[in-house]
């Protein structure tokens, strides 16, 4: 079934037991406007990336099928994989107990110019790519992933990363 | 290994290429001192809860090999499974790409009070029990654990409930 994004309206949150216990979807936004949203894998449940969506953003989602996430950095709405060709098709949608973070459940493809099928900017299948790795009296990571699915430089030649220190 | 709470120290963030491509351990924290953190089951991959740390939380989480949250409505940190007995037991701790978001990967154990394993104040296994169902001019949600593992009111006898309206 498909939805006009005019047509998706959230329920007023009303009672702990309907929005604990009810089939009435009210997402809670936080001050800032933001719902915490975990992205999965559909065929292996593997966690792809964690990310933000706008009221907006998840409307659009849900009714393209295809992920839309917010970017505090650059401040809008960005069709994942517009520039990378690497989309998250959604297979379905999870909220929580309080309904105050989501789960998007995707397929992946491959980057338009070459490699395989991915998500994360760094080249790796899943942006949780290292594990930490405790030492008597310090930690490090460790790569989980050894190797890169597709070439970054060559998918995003001339994008800034979106990476901040 | 373990490592004591005190010892753990994270590396100030110096580059970008040695947080996305290096071994140094550098979680962001939020402007409010927060990192967001993923709960996904060891034997399953299934994602449990979403919640928030502090580096506190984190440190404590590390070196006890116990995940310990942060409660936002309490503002206090909670060892998972003080009240009702079922904890998180960690294996892995992932970190993704910019280091600005966790995965605690745990095991679970069956409520004090009696039920099967699970982790959900509700009852259910996992906080994420429900998902949208899409019809041509609404958004329903759909229950996919049909049954709790425990109930909540032996469990959970005279304590106040976290879901706020």
């Amino acid at each position: 079934m498909k939805i006009k994004e005019e047509d998706i309206k959230f329920t007023q949150r009303s009672s702990v037991q309907e929005i604990e216990e009810g089939t009435s979807f009210s997402p809670k936004f936080n001050a800032d406007g933001l719902l915490p949203c975990i992205t999965v894998e559909y065929e292996t449940n593997q966690i792809l990336m964690f990310s933000y969506l706008t009221e907006e953003a998840l409307k659009k989602s849900i009714s393209l099928k295809l992920a839309h996430y917010y970017s505090r950095s650059r401040n809008n709405i960005w069709l994942k994989g517009e520039i990378s060709g690497m989309k998250h098709f959604i297979e379905d949608i999870f909220i929580d107990d309080d309904q105050d973070s989501i789960i998007y459940v995707v397929r992946l493809n491959e980057p338009s110019k070459g490699g395989k099928k991915a998500s994360c900017h760094v080249g790796y299948k899943s942006c949780f790519y290292r594990k930490i790795k405790v030492k008597e009296k310090s930690i490090e990571l460790e790569f989980t992933e050894k190797e890169k699915s597709f070439n970054p430089d060559i998918i995003y030649d001339g994008i800034a990363n979106p990476t901040k220190i």
